[in-house]
């Protein structure tokens, strides 16, 4: 059996989910963590080498595919066609406006160096997608509707916690229950943002903050906040670590549509998650991707590819005569 | 835009509802029908050209891709391998045990002939496939369930007709609520058939046929009924005609598992299909297969394929560009 050699770049929560995945992946195997922390103290779970981020270079023949775990808004920009040029990656870009700029510079890298680039895998964009395209595909006359969480949004979780006078806070995306039936039993398909989801706030205030103001700025926040129904919690600092430090999310992915000359025949298509760790589940999209990455450039190829571009097939440590005979 | 010609070969439920699903499909055009009943008064819902069965391989310049509509248990073994010779093909064989050795039978005929036959697609095998493959790949620690219903079980239905003193039957596949509710909390993961599924048996009774014992024939049929709970009504010829005409099915697919270096954070993954026409959805991801199996031909590929070959995109009438901007 191959046995692929996988690095992790940016060792966070995600960084470590895939440190774990791979250790349950028997055709793969962690060479080394790649983190801007290295030699201050940062211990891999497993005992694997941490090296300086700088280092990486140094690695491109011992290591097949190195997934990187940075995030999109920060790190991925650079990192990505960074590392492009070296090896064949992975990465969970989740910027969607800027999806088609980042797969360009990508894409230019990896053809020069005659690497893969499998970028935006994980859930959304990732499985989701994969879903919507389906969806598409087989329903053409239908629409579409995710639904997110509940779920722990860290960007609007970011967006409280810049709020004068806030300790802390975590942001909840919730779906609501009575538009994902109305999909379900395909009686509605068109919803407005507050139709879909509310927004549940855990907000820690600093001793002495005006809490009124904090739940009024929060409400009041255009794109985050604005446009959904928000409900402010103030809780202490201790309760907040208790009860809310998971990291669940998960969602819903409907396509209803019709077929048949007159289009009178409905048919609901339905994917969902339930995740009790997002970064763990993300982590585990990316070890598929990384071994059908692999893949990809062990079959000759070479450029940025996305979720779209990949045989199914290819995420599984099996034979195409398994699959067949057994999963078929 | 290149339009894609596609021909029908056999003219049931299935055959219909592509020709139907080709309607709708812009980049898609039907060039024609062909059914062993010809010349017998058979007439297309859209007017498309109807020829003798045996006359295909005259069009062979015509036509881009066959969808082969016939049945797997008599028409598809001799028909996939022949008409493999012949044109790129699309079939929904979906007798498990034999797909090896389908499979074996079409790849040699399709690389003789340098097209492609994409094999045993629609939605079981098919979709419920794809997505126990995302399940593994995603979640290689955990457990695989589908569950299959409500719907109408051809197969089932016939071993009841073929029952001395029964005129017509309908028999429905139907998942145990508890049972799906239980996997989609991950609270139990295995099951025996009678845990999963129940059956409900519609009898047309011949006049002064033996009521009770058809009904003990039917529960104590050995593989059909005798491993689950079964429910027999006798009903009238008109209640049957008008209340069980239609074709509804559907399922789920459940793969629920852990990840974490301890495997300590649990997640569900499900995908249901709720279907008014079971025939039309299978003939409609037989339309979205068709398309891929002409871009694959068109890429100078051969030989047989699942749906495990085939990157996803291909299926839908979309640009790669687009998928990414839009759909990623």
């Amino acid at each position: 059996m191959t046995i692929y050699k996988a690095g992790i770049v940016g060792y966070g929560n995600v960084g470590k989910g895939v440190e774990a995945a791979l250790l349950h992946a028997e055709d793969m195997q962690l060479a080394g963590v790649f983190s801007r922390r290295a030699g201050q103290g940062v211990r891999s779970l497993t005992g694997a080498p941490v090296y300086p981020y700088d280092s990486a270079s140094e690695y491109t023949d011992d290591i097949d595919v190195m997934i990187l775990c940075g995030g999109s808004a920060g790190d991925l920009l650079d990192q990505g066609p960074h590392f492009a040029s070296m090896f064949t990656c992975v990465d969970s870009f989740d910027t969607h406006a800027r999806i088609p700029e980042y797969f360009a510079a990508v894409d230019a890298r990896a053809r020069q160096a005659g690497k893969i680039s499998l970028i935006s895998v994980g859930w959304d964009p990732g499985l989701f997608s994969l879903i919507r395209v389906l969806g598409i595909s087989c329903l053409p006359k239908g629409t579409e509707n995710t639904f997110w969480g509940k779920g722990v949004s860290q960007g609007h979780s970011e967006a409280i916690r810049r709020i004068d006078g806030v300790q802390d806070a975590v942001q909840y995306t919730v779906p609501v229950d009575s538009a994902v039936d109305a999909v379900r039993k395909a009686q509605q398909t068109k919803f407005s943002a507050r139709q879909k989801h509310t927004r549940e706030c855990f907000v820690v205030a600093k001793p002495g903050a005006d809490t009124e103001q904090i739940k009024n700025t929060i409400v009041a926040m255009p794109h985050y906040f604005s446009d959904y129904d928000t409900t402010v919690h103030f809780i202490s600092q201790e309760e907040l670590d208790k009860n809310h430090g998971t990291m669940p999310h998960g969602g819903f992915v409907f396509r209803t549509g019709q077929t048949g000359k007159d289009l009178d025949s409905s048919h609901v298509m339905e994917f969902s998650l339930t995740l009790e760790s997002n970064p763990e589940f993300t982590a585990s999209v990316m070890v598929a991707c990384a071994r059908a990455a692999c893949r990809l450039h062990q079959q000759g190829q070479a450029g940025a590819r996305s979720i779209f571009d990949i045989p199914v097939g290819m995420l599984v440590d099996m034979t195409s005569e398994d699959l067949r005979k057994n999963i078929l």
